[in-house]
């Protein structure tokens, strides 16, 4: 398969695999988002995917995230593209590693930027406020904000530094680690690559606090979280329990299953068998 | 949505929808054949759905099955695609009605026959012994049939009219009367799409007895088979029960289950609010 079919199928795993505490998963939807938004979102993705082979970054991920939200307009993997266009340039580059995917950032230009803010048009994203003198260039301006992005001359990678806050954005500028750690580890584990996705999920969110949960609840919840997961260590009845749990809270640890989406792309590129 | 990617959903909404007794659903693989197994098949058809909206019938299914079976080999959508590429084509002509998919078919030419049967090397199908006059052209020959295809002047419909035992087939030469009605039928119905396959598959098995199992297990079987779906009549726990069994003896309604997904892309390019 070619890179951008394997970014789409990566992302019909994430979702299949179960269970997820928090998230959807081929068992469970959540009141306003549903599993089949998930498929029509890694259909509609499929093009700007194929983009990412070889357009401008910020191109295809706008062109991604438009295909994405095209039939009920939800965010269902905004920032697992994010994190899956850049990996699916590097592996058509031929060098699908931390020093390939960071070369790819690192290039992105001030127009890159510009259709990152564009792609904010399309659905809605939560985002945590900017520090004061970032406000300009807040994301949640979408559009609006180009002007000020272009003054500022910041590149894609730029506003990516600024994110600190956000674990997607802090793959962008650590090299991917984490996404690649999934991608060994799904590598190593064995039966259906959904499972092995599930697993790797739980592992993840158990070792390291979900920042998307972090900005909707605080981090006080975020690393209760973790602990949580942690302490029911793979045992899958309590895992459901704590999906239900997590579920009537709104507690959806998304940034977690991001970065296993990517981790997913990376262990298909390099041929895991299923 | 464009017509391929509505078919791409098609396929993926109507493996997830579940119970579908004897098939691959969200919560039953079986043996030799895995739901993931038809995520990859999805991804895999993909450029062969975009080449039905323009390129030759036969060359359109002919990539749609080597994408399919690119990653394992398996046929999981050989049916399906069937009917997909012909309708993704009246859609794209802007006529997806029973007379603009029987305009499709009826200009196909022995080229796209030829398509066809190269098609066949790609993945194993299930096929009947046909009659001793047509040997030469049996589809089971592969790529080696076709100088017979040629020398007889074989479009793809006429071969398809010859696969009268076939359901697929008979969609093709009957103006894809069940692929509508199933369309009509989701429409009709309310809840998740995938949930309204489900449904739909159950009534259209209890309604006609699956080719492919009469295929493999004999008439009587086939038409034994669609009576225990009619008689559990929509109960979801009977029709698991039911799933177990039809799974132990190797009783696949997967003729069905090819008309359902066409039936699931007539609704989606009609527009079927899920």
């Amino acid at each position: 398969m070619r890179p951008a079919e394997n970014a789409q199928l990566a992302l019909l795993l994430e979702v299949s695999g179960t269970p997820k505490p928090g998230n959807v998963d081929r068992e469970r939807d959540l009141p306003d988002l549903r599993f089949e938004d998930f498929l029509a979102g890694a259909v509609g993705a499929g093009a700007g995917l194929r983009a990412a082979e070889s357009d401008s970054i910020g191109i295809a991920f706008e062109r991604a995230v438009e295909g994405m939200a095209d039939l009920h307009g939800e965010n269902t993997q905004f920032g697992a593209l994010l994190l899956l266009v850049p990996l699916v340039r590097a592996a058509s580059e031929g060098d699908l590693s931390p020093a390939g995917a960071e070369r790819v950032v690192r290039n992105t230009t001030v127009e890159d930027a510009a259709a990152f803010y564009r792609a904010f048009e399309h659905c809605s994203v939560f985002v945590s406020d900017p520090p004061a003198e970032w406000d300009a260039v807040d994301v949640r301006r979408g559009a609006a904000a180009i002007p000020a992005v272009e003054e500022r001359g910041l590149t894609l990678f730029d506003v990516m530094a600024l994110g600190d806050a956000d674990d997607v954005a802090r793959e962008w500028t650590g090299g991917f680690e984490r996404s690649f750690r999934v991608a060994d580890r799904i590598e190593e584990l064995s039966g259906p690559l959904s499972d092995r996705a599930a697993t790797a999920f739980c592992e993840e969110l158990a070792r390291r606090p979900d920042t998307l949960v972090a900005k909707k609840h605080g981090e006080g919840i975020a690393r209760r979280v973790s602990e949580q997961v942690a302490a029911f260590d793979g045992n899958e009845r309590l895992l459901g329990a704590l999906a239900r749990v997590f579920v009537e809270r709104g507690i959806n640890p998304g940034t977690t299953a991001d970065v296993v989406a990517a981790g997913l792309f990376v262990a298909l590129e390099r041929g895991v068998e299923a």
